[in-house]
Order: structure tokens, then C-alpha cells, then sequence
């Protein structure tokens, strides 16, 4: 008999058919006893009353894994309409301890810490395993959206020779005697695959040194990375980018609608167009609405951002809004200026729902202009030469973007810490499991 | 007027379009200059003949970036079959240097050294993008296949706290004063996502701290990693195995047509069912054909694959050929040994045109098993605890397989070295660019 997933017994009714996978719990409802099996697509419901069933069940705790063989079965009641009668059972691998917590409750109902230390089951939840499943259906659809606007996927490397990017904040290996870095980002790999394929794309990890210690911040996360040739300016690139949000949106509501059923997601509400304001019109925004005088700060704080979403969500009925145009000094050196005002850039920060989602801009393309910037700067120019040998040979001009896919899946689903949306997150104090 | 592809001009012929690429080369034929542009899908040729556009053109070297106005004609001796007439040209981004080695000639001819210290601009080469054009259309089919198939997309975490899988090879990391170690491969992680979807996938770096100098071996290497539940043994998993690898080509053969004619790609023959020869015959089939004694051994040298690989073409017909049963000395702790005769594993080789390509099998999955394995190997257990709490709390039968992406690209496109598949190689000698 061929095993069947659980989420196919409706295509079976009357059948006699095999499943397996995993005991999610046993309900005993007087003398009947429900066996709820979960596999790796959902849960189903088999009625166990057989002697020889039970004395099986009673050896087997939860987690065990199982097969149950029976007929199919229409129950208006059971999980997902359909049950299992006459059954027989038989442990694969059974399982003799108590799990550190449940996992067949509605919630997770623990720490995070503790769910954090045993996450290697607490994936199993459902509702949690739902999270991953729309990470990665994220990424199928950014991957798709891509290709179809004739982008080419890179794998760039992830060990470099130099902390060129900021200069601080990464991590040192030892490599073979010699020092090297974990790449804080493809930046710059990206902008120099634009000279071979105008437009890439790149998903991976990307590695961060930094001793935050908040909800929003890993020192391990996966980046969604897009770079762009032959752009105006970062308006190109901003309207690729609300395309390609609104294209995942889309994507997952036609594919995930199980999950965020689940998960009780709200979706956001993600105009044709986003609305966008100035750096400096937000700053006065900011002073003009809540009377917190930031203007000619550098840069924007958490509350602010908070604020703007905000008012994006209020006057525009949007969970996105971009800022643009953040101050030069703040933005790295390959950044390109604002022509009109070169205080200000041609960059971009996307916020979801008042947290920082996504950073972006038009970058420099000039050889001469990299020159200037990183003497500006007052960078070395030898640990840059194979970045500068793209410029020199030619680049058009050129953006991109990239999108932190955990704090995608944090912001989607309401989450309160990135973590409960990142698959064994690194932290300051976390690097297991 | 709206910028199209060079790839899209039959699709306008007798209308006036604007191309915009790099100036790949100016051919001069007697009075007239062919133009030819590259962008980042093709090259197309645009014809020369007003003074104003020489004088442009004698300002710019190759790789300058260029718009090239004209009107599209049909011309069965040019490249794609169509040109520009009646030009006008303006230069985006000069170059005023010339390259280290020409990108417009059929082959780069250029040591593979000076090519990889030139790889930033080499790689725009049109033979050599293919080999990445490739390799994003084997990332692409492998996820699609195994999407369709049930699988669910994870990234795992590349910085771990222990060097656990072999206790050796691995890049150590500074992580906060704490001594962190990078991921040899997702091993662990995909088996314990199995316990989750059931079935996983991984594409991502791996990093291997071997101070190999080979053709065949990197220190950081893309890994296409797949591990799935509710297997009989590890025939399930070289069936599976069978039918990706001949999908990826049958993706490329759809899709890629362009990039393996101008590469010469001889398609590899992949039958049905691959052929496959048990580890103990391997050697006895070695000794037999070509007098070598290895009988004994616990691994086969590069040599002896290559003969097999000679065998599986000349018997079989067939440029793949499984080797199983590998001795359980050469495989790590968690290898499913075969119960039959446990000197022997549930474990595989695949050989593609006489390379190892891929290396898989069946895991253990009993609790007690990883136990016992674990003291037999004196390891500790500590460091596995995590692992160990999945494998305590229900696993199925499992197994999985690593495929090593920028080898598949060598073996298909007859590469001599591993490093011409590879964006930007790390090795014991280079860490740039």
C-alpha cells in the first residue's frame, strides 16, 4: 500500500491507505481514543478503539514516529474533514521521554529562551513551522518575480580579505595562517556582477559584528540582495522594489493561504504606488506631529521610524513608506549623492509597518567618483582595487537594494522578536543550536 | 524612446530603438566600423559611418559604456541576424584604459592566474558568463524539481558553536571573544529539519579548511544539499537523485540552449536508471580491467573513479554511475551502516564522467544508534547535544545527498579546473577578488 500525505485523504474516501509520520497527540474522549498524526504537510485524525492499538499507543509517547494503516473516512469534525477507522498502528521509532513542551497546543506556551534551546523540536509546531514555510515561499517568489525581469542569480563569496565595506563590525577568520572576514553583505560582489549581467540577485547569509542586543538585530541573517544597471536614479530601483514587494504579497496569498490562515496574518495593505517622504520633510514631520525636534540629526531613531509608519498607514493607507534621500554622512562612501544637494543622497530606507525593512540608493559609477569618495573618506585605496578594476572598465549607473528576510517574515506576521521568525539565530549570546 | 535588449531587435525591425550595453569592439571593415554592444544579455552590431559617431568612437576603448540609437534592419551576417543603421552614439561611462586581456575574442586567452586577478571584468567575457548563466539555471531547476516534490526551502545557520562533524577542516571564527567555527555543511541541520518538513533543501555556501591544491577542491564551494524522511533505505535516495539530475539537465537543455552552443557542452548521456556498482566490486572491476590492487583500501583514488566512470560510458552508456556501499571507516558517525555485512554502508558516490559529484546515503535514525555510534567514534557528547535532541524526540528513516554545484558546471562544460565554475574561488593561495 502507498503511504499518502495527510493533507490527500480527501482524495481517497473509502479507501484502505497508509500514513506516516509523526504521534502529535492522542485525545481520549470516553472510550474512544483520536490519534493525531502529523507528517510534513499537516495533521489528520485516525480513531483507535482496537485493544491491540491502544496497548501500542499506551508505549508510545508523544513525537513517536508512526504508521497508521485504515479506511478513509468523511467526519465533519475531524481536522481537515476526513478521519481514519479501523485502523492498525506500528511505531517506526518510538519515543520514551516527555518533550521539554508541547507541541499539539493551539501556542507554543514557553519562553522565547526556552524555545530558542530546544528548537530543534519546536520547529515541529505547527504554527511555527508555518513561519519557515513562508520564509520560504518568500524566497521562491523574490527568486521568481526576478527572473521573469531578467535577473541572474550569483553566489558571491562569503570569506574576504578585507573589512573594506564599513571597515568595523566583522567577524575575523583564520584562514590558513592569514586573516580573513565573513562578508558583512554582497555589496560590492553585486555591483561588480552588474558590469557582467546588468541585473542580479543574490539570497544568502550575511554576517554582522555587531553587539546589538535588541529585538530587531542578528549577527547572522539572510539577505535578499538586488543590484541594477541602467537605472535613472533610485526612483528605478525604488519601483522595482514595490513591484517585487507587492509580487511576494500576492504570491503568498495565492500559496500560503494555510499558513496565514494559521498564523492569523492581517495582510498589509501595499498600495500600487508606496507613499515616500524626504529625510528632512520627516524629521519635521516628526517635529511638527510629536514635537520631538530631531531635525539636522543624522539619522532617524527606532520611535521616529514608528511614527512615520505611522502616518503612512493613517494618510495613506500603506504599511510601507519610503524614506528617501538620508544624509550623506550617514550612507557609506559608494553611495550617490543628491546632484541638487550633495548633503543629501539618492538613497532609501523602506519601512514595513515602522521598522526599517529594507536599504537602498543609486550608487556611485564613475571610476573618478570612487576615487574621490574613498580619498574623501580617507579609506586606503589598495584593499579596494579589485572593486575600483569594475569601475574603471566601464559600470552604467546603477542600484539595488537589499531585504532582510526575517524581519520580512517578523513585520508580515506581528512577531515581537526576529528571532521567533530566524531558524537557530546567532546572537551575542546564542550560537547553538 | 524606450531602451530595449540586444537580445529584442527582431522584434522591432524598421523602427528607430535605443540600445545601451558596453562597446564589446569596433571592428573596422575598409570605411565602415561595426559597432558591437554588448549588454547583459547579448551583443548586437551597430554600423558606423558618420563622422560625428567616429570622432565618439575614437574617444572611447572597449568596456566603455554606451547608448547607441538607430534603426533596426535585417542582416543575415550579423550577429542575432539584425543591426543598427543610421546611429547616433553617446558614451555613459568611458573607459580610457586598456583591459588586461580582450573580452571580445572567442576564447580569453589568458593564464587561469591572471584571469582570476581579472575575474571582475573577466567574467564578462560571453563564454565565461555562460558558465555562470549555468549555474544559475542548475540552482533554479534543482529548487524547482524539489519544490514539486515536496520539499521545503531552509537556510541554516553558517556560524556554529562546535567543530562537530569531523572534528577537523573547519575555518575558526573570533565570535565575541568566543571561539566560533564555519559550517562544513548543513548537515546536521537538514537532518534535523527533517523532523519538521519532512523533506528540505539547502543551497548555500559550505566552508572546508583542507589545504587541498587540487583541480577538484575549494575552500568555499556552493553546496546543493537535500535531506528527506520516510525513506527505505538509501536506493530511495539515489532514485530521487536519479530523476533531479536528469530534470537540471533537461532544464538546461529547455532554457540554456544558448549558453551550451557557444560553450560546445557535449549533453551528458543519463539514462533512466543510472548504473551503479557496489564499493567491494568497484575494486575487484579496478584490479580485473586494469591490474591495480586496491582490494582492501577504504576509499578509491581519483584514478580508480576515472576508470569507473570509462566503465559506466563503455557498458552502460552512461556519464553517471553510482558506487555504494562505501566501507563505514570513511564515512562519518551518523552513516547508516548495511545490515547485511556492517563493515559496509547504506552510502553512495555519484560519479559524474568519472569525478565524484555527489556523495550521500542513509542516516542513522534511532536515538540509541546515534549513541553507540557516537561512543564507538570517542567522540564526546556534548557537543551533539542539540542534534541529539531531535534524533531523542522521533526521526524516521532518512537520508539525503550533497551535490557540489560548481563541479556539476565543470564536469558538464569539460572545465580543467573547478575554480573556471567558480565566482570569485577562495583557495589556499587567494582570498581576493
Amino acid at each position: 500500500m502507498e503511504r499518502i500525505r495527510t493533507t490527500q485523504l480527501g482524495e481517497h474516501v473509502g479507501q484502505r491507505i497508509v500514513l506516516r509520520g509523526w504521534l502529535h497527540n492522542v485525545r481520549a474522549l470516553g472510550k474512544i481514543n483520536f490519534i493525531l498524526v502529523r507528517d510534513g504537510y499537516g495533521v489528520a485524525q485516525a480513531v483507535a478503539q482496537d485493544e491491540e492499538v491502544l496497548t501500542t499507543l499506551r508505549g508510545a509517547r508523544d513525537e513517536s514516529v508512526i504508521e497508521v494503516t485504515g479506511v478513509v473516512v468523511a467526519e465533519a469534525q475531524a481536522p481537515g474533514g476526513f478521519e481514519l477507522h479501523d485502523i492498525s498502528l506500528r511505531v517506526i521509532s518510538p519515543v520514551t521521554e516527555t518533550l521539554p513542551f508541547p507541541l499539539h497546543k493551539p501556542h507554543v506556551k514557553t519562553s522565547l529562551d526556552v524555545f530558542l534551546d530546544h528548537a530543534t523540536v519546536g520547529w515541529r509546531h505547527p504554527r511555527q513551522r508555518a513561519l519557515l514555510r513562508l520564509s520560504a515561499a518568500m524566497m521562491a517568489a523574490f527568486r521568481d518575480f526576478l527572473n521573469r525581469e531578467g535577473f541572474t542569480e550569483i553566489q558571491s563569496p562569503k570569506l574576504v580579505a578585507s573589512a573594506t565595506e564599513s571597515g568595523a563590525n566583522v567577524f575575523a577568520v583564520d584562514y590558513f595562517g592569514k586573516r580573513a572576514f565573513l562578508a558583512q553583505s554582497p555589496q560590492f560582489y553585486k555591483q561588480i556582477m552588474v558590469g557582467v549581467f546588468e541585473r542580479v540577485y543574490e539570497v544568502g547569509p550575511v554576517f554582522r559584528a555587531e553587539p546589538h542586543d535588541t529585538t530587531r538585530h542578528l549577527n547572522e541573517y539572510i539577505s535578499l540582495d538586488v543590484e541594477m544597471g541602467f537605472i535613472e536614479n533610485h526612483f528605478t530601483v525604488m519601483a522595482l522594489l514595490t513591484r517585487l514587494l507587492r509580487y511576494i504579497l500576492q504570491w503568498l496569498a495565492e500559496h500560503n493561504a494555510a499558513e496565514l490562515e494559521l498564523l492569523g496574518v492581517q495582510m498589509p495593505r501595499a498600495p500600487e504606488t508606496f507613499p515616500r517622504i524626504h529625510f528632512r520633510d520627516a524629521q519635521q514631520l516628526v517635529f511638527e506631529t510629536h514635537g520631538e525636534d530631531c531635525r539636522g540629526e543624522p539619522d532617524l531613531t527606532p520611535q521616529h521610524e514608528r511614527w512615520l509608519g505611522q502616518w503612512a498607514r493613517e494618510t495613506f493607507d500603506s504599511d510601507f513608506v519610503f524614506v528617501v534621500g538620508y544624509p550623506m554622512a550617514k550612507r557609506p562612501f559608494y553611495t550617490h549623492p543628491d546632484p541638487d544637494d550633495p548633503r543629501y543622497s539618492y538613497s532609501f530606507d523602506l519601512l514595513f509597518r515602522g521598522v526599517e525593512l529594507v536599504t537602498g540608493g543609486q550608487r556611485l559609477h564613475r571610476y573618478d567618483d570612487y576615487l574621490a569618495a574613498l580619498t574623501r573618506a580617507r579609506y586606503p585605496l589598495e584593499p579596494f582595487a579589485y572593486y575600483l578594476e569594475a569601475m574603471k572598465y566601464g559600470m552604467p549607473p546603477h542600484g539595488g537594494f537589499a531585504i532582510g528576510l526575517e524581519r520580512l517574515v517578523m513585520q508580515l506576521c506581528g512577531l515581537a522578536n526576529v528571532r521567533q521568525a530566524t531558524l537557530f539565530p546567532r546572537d551575542l549570546h546564542r550560537l547553538a543550536p
